[in-house]
């Protein structure tokens, strides 16, 4: 059954990018770049099955600019390598991808939920980040799956994972391996 | 070869408590509680191990006195259940639980490691926490092992489980499973 999926990569203490929203420190980790692809073992193999069974997407504003920024996408639209319609939320005017089906939206998560799950049909639908509004998919119970995959770096500080209050009668350990350097863990949401 | 080591609970997003200093949110997931030993698989099995082979103990004055606290020990010290001897790093005056080896510390982390090697002999040293502590012990360049259990439980804001950057190259992924509803990993640091 399609599912809404919290698919990303952490550092073990629970940031998505450091205080200067950058990611050197995960691409740094082997198998952790997506331009270096030369790793044997690398959750990006089990990343691009997971990618092949998504119908649509969702980020926030901040995660959506880093990828125009760090992939030069205005200039490079194919780089671009999502082909399920992607939702972006945001409240401010931001260009999008020429070419691409990226769809802005703001207010409520149920909305956009409501037409992701039509738009995928019998595939899954993926949450991105950051980790508020993933926050918000959950408030409005509407997460059924949090995939984690821990690098093996401390980072301190930086864009939190899913600030959120969430005990233990929420969530199910359903797996935990390791992939390479990565700590890989999925969550079922109850 | 005998190990310092970083041995703790964590909830997902890397707290080793929740803003009110509490471990709630861990005593209530499956096998997370030491006084409910009923579960069948439980990370306090192999805690249990590890304690055996444990010759000298580490911790903070907020680790300690939440211990204190937590099981009452002024009144009832058999509650301590640490063998080896403790040492415990605060700049105030503390009560010594009555009878059992704890040692006062502060200042210098490297002094107190040296003493421990000493005393724990062919057993390993353990760094209860908190973060900040082991983190002293990172700097000085005394810590040999991490290792995470982490409880099903998003906690968004706490007690930082390693308040450092600590990249890549230093750490080493070398376990990484589930127990019950735990995710155990296992890091080397380099």
């Amino acid at each position: 059954m399609a599912k809404t999926v919290y698919n990303t990569a952490t550092s073990i203490d629970g940031y998505l990018a450091d205080p200067e929203n950058s990611l050197e420190w995960l691409f740094t980790v082997p198998g952790g770049d997506p331009e270096q692809s030369e790793e044997s073992e690398t959750p990006l193999d089990e990343f691009g099955e997971f990618l092949a069974g998504v119908g649509a997407i969702c980020m926030g504003s901040t995660t959506y600019e880093w990828i125009l920024e760090y992939e030069h996408l205005l200039d490079n639209p194919d780089k671009w390598e999502y082909e399920a319609p992607s939702w972006v939320f945001t409240s401010r005017n931001l260009p999008a991808v020429p070419g691409k089906d990226i769809r802005f939206a703001s207010g409520d998560v149920a909305a956009v939920h409501a037409e992701m799950v039509e738009v995928a049909g019998d595939k899954d639908r993926w949450i991105v980040g950051g980790g508020d509004l993933v926050g918000q998919f959950f408030d409005a119970g509407l997460l059924d799956e949090i995939r984690v995959s821990l690098a093996p770096v401390f980072l301190g500080d930086g864009a939190p994972l899913l600030p959120r209050r969430i005990l233990s009668h929420h969530l199910e350990l359903t797996e935990a391996k390791s992939v390479g350097q990565f700590a890989c863990l999925t969550y079922r949401v109850k």
